[in-house]
């Protein structure tokens, strides 16, 4: 056979072996790409997006759990559930709400609705000592100390219901944390009103101190607050209003076109504070924040307006419309000449692009991009800030300041990028909080799971990594970098920072009150019997005496409804009435031993004569 | 230059052709498994251990919560937790132990303590419709229907404390439920006695009617009983009873070589419940299980054993040591003439093979092999029983039954493996919740999480395939093919077979009771405006109308400490004491529309005169 029929490159055995050699390189980088697209794409990206056995997350993430009541800690990018964080709710494994110090912080409330957890900051990135999160059911803040990952503080914010958005100071430090409150009420709310007095209903926008958890002061306005932010240079504060026709009802509510974004003066609120311009009520200084007073400006932006947030430049606050399809962005650089009455506070818009439907919350990449959730497209919309700005001043047939969109499932809440909210915002996660899952995980019943979708936003494109179930309801999140937490985080509590620790195991009566002082070492509690009589009010104080890094203890009391979890070097205390005689075995619930198991005392409840 | 000093094959551009031909195909190949062995070895497996987001899993995974007192719903081989079940606990979420139904199951308990969950069955092998699991905490035992997910039915177990192992009926089918009494107590526990009785308590093994969640009877033994199981034929149930010294305190529990593996004879329960022979204590009937009666038998097995398990093929029970290197392998067909005075209890056994330091918990490939955790060695130890029982028959110098060990990461308490509690036993994955995490995921304080670490056992060779953190503490599971469940996993609930139902508002008034009955339509309630009087008492009846699947709404009074969910189709009551006088928003908790936020409604509490 003749080889002339043969393209020229392969008339000689040189040509074939260059031809094949070249086919052969072809055929290897094909099948790479081909069968492993996913690992190709992440080499482009140089982005880490899975975490193999025994590796650690590069991130945490704070997530609030909504009305489960509790907050959550999650790693990215595996997106596991590191650590539930008890709050607002009763928690049966850690003895919260069980507990007498847990106790008094819930008041005898038992559920909570947990929706914006925020860091605290200094010189406006995560310092990595506190959380705060606020409860829309029952009007509260809680702090959360990062270096045990536990509830420090709960309290009550007065005059508010339905308390929503919540902001700590950003710049140079967080010594005041704001949270609004997103449903009007009489400010006496005595009950002594009717339903025709919607009208004169009022809001508050409540400045908390961080360090004392005391109520600096409350802003009071005409209006409902929603979601907050700060900016980053403490001079600010924001609030979007979804309903300045003080509507009772939903149609009320959606009767104007505009409503308002609220931003609030600290350089003003300061000046009052010290000038004494404002009432006492019940306690509180109450200062006039209504339009015209210097305090706060009303910017009308378009419609029902949900989440605002500020671009981690510290130039911008975009807020979303929600019932409308677009996003307002205001440039914090005019607010000053707003408050100084030069310009209208509508003059402080810079753009107002159309994204979408159902717009909801912005995040940002810190390279100019925002990303919007859309509740109604299901879809992270990304658009450039700029780009918006520059079609705003001048409009172009077709232009469009959107970069990409991505369809999410479904129906996304908060979107938060990965450092976000802090002027690190380093563009490389993204998570969609999806409050609607449908189809995408088996079905476990009617009441299904949220879905935490993880998107890479390294790229041009963004892209879907995972989609994570999630018990109802997170609302919100911050992704936080592991080395601005992590140093921060302790592997055993100090046990004498607690008066109660510990040291001798003891019973001491003091009229029909018992304390019973009692070690915990694996396995066995320091003491194997204890009595009281019938009646007797008792109190365990229990230290877990266990160095050994993630070795804790339970005490569960049989049959008297008492658990909790002691981790190393930590006390915890119950008081309770031994009213049942009998014996009840007091056991570890926490696995700690091969002889777990046998680490029991018996607690005897004598019977009244 | 000479081509003559390269090897032949290349002394000719034939030659060097093909060689380049071969060390392509070697290249790719060589690529291909050395950049993805994941994926090689994935397909010599045929196991597919990835689930990519929008794939769903291929098992459900029922684990109980332990001390967190829930049961956690999650997808295998994903690991992702795709619900929580309240059971024993309160959830802020759902409303569990907040609506008057779920109140009335709770009894005012706040915690429990789930050990072991276990499905209904039919001839062997689940049948989709309920889960049972203990409260070790209050003594509980309860049932949750799998096709919407939710407990339906608590009971108290008498004459019990620390209620630990439960097991239903695996054949024909789930008529009977047995639950052992871990703690021994006096049978009379009236606080009359001192502590130098302890030689008198007692344990019961309790038998508990399926159907109707009633006591049938409880076996009274002289031991405390630990874990359960029940057989393939509906003859015996089974217990391990670690303190067969009937100690106290731990140096006493631990001071016999041998205790107890007691198996109950159903045929001769039925005898004596027919006969008439029991006593009757507080309204249950109680049979006397001591040696000699015909109810139980004792074999002597090694020391403080703590699992026992069923092989599936019917023929083995397979108890572990705790604190002994061994497992004990009792050979079921042999019971009878244990019963029947034939032979001695210590002759059922048939096999103690030496496999690793602290065995628990056993479980089965269905391919004759079982694999046992090993909580001081950190390890899953698959052994062959077959090689056992013929190395105890015929020792051997140096014979082992071991197959392979695979470190876990550490410290694991119960293993399960997929369909293993069934006779369809697939061998393909396993579980190992393993109680200490240390350094496998970013610190998260003194309180760790637990990890749930999945295991491939398709091939010859253990592989760990991830680490799943996990809130305290998952105790057991079951892992249960996909199409065993899912068909009978509703998307709403049954409306009308909730007689409170709510079809039409109103507002009725009976003294100082007021009924509420109010509808939920995504974005509005039925009402937007209720009132009533100080101190009356208020019952709310609230029906989702929604049927949209997923479409759940949430229903909670601010201030009032009250929230729940409704799902699609689904009635949940609540019932309080309007103490506080004012203006209180009820609002939906559970994203629902982009008007979710608008979803509320007015509740007026007016002032006393």
């Amino acid at each position: 056979m003749s080889r002339y029929w043969l393209p020229k490159g392969l008339r000689s055995w040189r040509g074939i072996f260059f031809t094949a050699l070249t086919a052969s390189i072809v055929a290897v980088v094909t099948v790479s790409i081909v069968s492993f697209p996913s690992l190709v794409e992440a080499k482009k990206n140089k982005l880490r997006t899975e975490v193999k056995p025994g590796e650690l997350d590069d991130y945490y993430v704070f997530e609030s759990g909504g009305h489960s009541g509790e907050i959550r800690v999650l790693g990215v990018p595996s997106m596991r559930l590191l650590k539930r964080i008890p709050v607002f709710n009763i928690d049966s494994a850690s003895g919260w709400g069980i507990t007498d110090k847990s106790k008094a912080m819930l008041g005898g409330l038992m559920v909570g609705d947990t929706h914006h957890v925020h860091g605290s900051y200094k010189d406006g990135t995560y310092d990595g000592k506190y959380v705060w999160v606020n409860d829309k059911a029952n009007s509260r803040v809680a702090r959360i100390r990062l270096d045990v990952m536990e509830t420090d503080s709960i309290i009550k914010i007065p005059h508010a219901q339905g308390a929503h958005g919540i902001f700590p100071q950003r710049y140079p430090q967080t010594d005041w944390v704001v949270i609004n409150s997103e449903f009007r009420t009489p400010l006496e709310n005595n009950g002594k009103g009717n339903f025709e007095d919607a009208s004169t209903y009022e809001g508050v926008h409540t400045i908390i101190d961080a360090h004392t958890m005391k109520i600096v002061c409350q802003i009071q306005v005409p209006c409902n607050l929603d979601l907050a932010a700060t900016d980053y240079q403490g001079k600010y504060s924001f609030a979007t209003s979804y309903n300045s026709e003080g509507g009772a009802t939903i149609s009320q509510m959606l009767a104007k076109d505009r409503d308002w974004l609220v931003v609030f003066n600290w350089d003003a609120i300061k000046a009052a504070l010290k000038k004494g311009s404002y009432k006492v009520v019940d306690g509180v200084k109450m200062i006039d924040g209504h339009a015209g007073t210097g305090i706060a400006i009303y910017i009308p932006i378009p419609k029902n307006p949900h989440g605002v947030n500020i671009s981690p430049d510290g130039k911008y606050a975009v807020a979303s419309g929600k019932v409308s399809p677009t996003a307002s962005v205001i440039a914090i650089d005019k607010l000053a000449d707003a408050f100084a009455g030069k310009i209208q506070p509508k003059d402080c818009i810079v753009a107002e692009p159309q994204i979408g439907l159902g717009p909801l919350h912005t995040t940002f990449d810190g390279r100019g991009n925002a990303y919007t959730s859309l509740f109604i497209d299901s879809q992270i919309v990304k658009w450039n800030i700029q780009k918006a700005i520059d079609l705003y001043q001048h409009p172009k047939e077709g232009g469009t300041a959107v970069v990409d969109r991505l369809d999410i499932h479904y129906q996304v809440g908060h979107t938060m990028a990965s450092m976000a909210e802090t002027k690190d915002a380093d563009g490389k996660f993204l998570i969609s909080l999806n409050k609607i899952s449908k189809d995408r995980f088996l079905n476990v019943g009617p009441f299904k799971p949220d879905n935490d979708q993880l998107v890479d936003i390294s790229g041009k494109k963004m892209k879907l990594i995972l989609d994570e179930p999630a018990y109802a309801e997170p609302h919100d999140c911050i992704i936080v970098r592991r080395d601005l937490v992590e140093p921060h985080v302790k592997q055993r509590f100090d046990m004498d920072a607690n008066p109660d620790a510990v040291h001798k195991n003891s019973i001491e009566r003091n009229g029909n009150h018992v304390t019973v002082r009692l070690t915990a070492n694996a396995p066995v509690y320091g003491m194997q019997d204890v009595e009281v009589n019938q009646g007797d009010e008792v109190t365990f104080i229990v230290t877990n005496q266990d160095e050994i890094p993630d070795l804790s203890h339970g005490f569960c009391i049989s049959d008297y409804g008492i658990n909790f979890v002691i981790a190393p070097f930590q006390t915890k205390k119950v008081t309770f009435t031994a009213d049942k005689p009998g014996i009840y075995w007091i056991y570890c619930t926490n696995f700690c031993h091969a002889l777990h198991l046998e680490m029991r005392l018996r607690f005897l409840v004598k019977a009244k004569a």
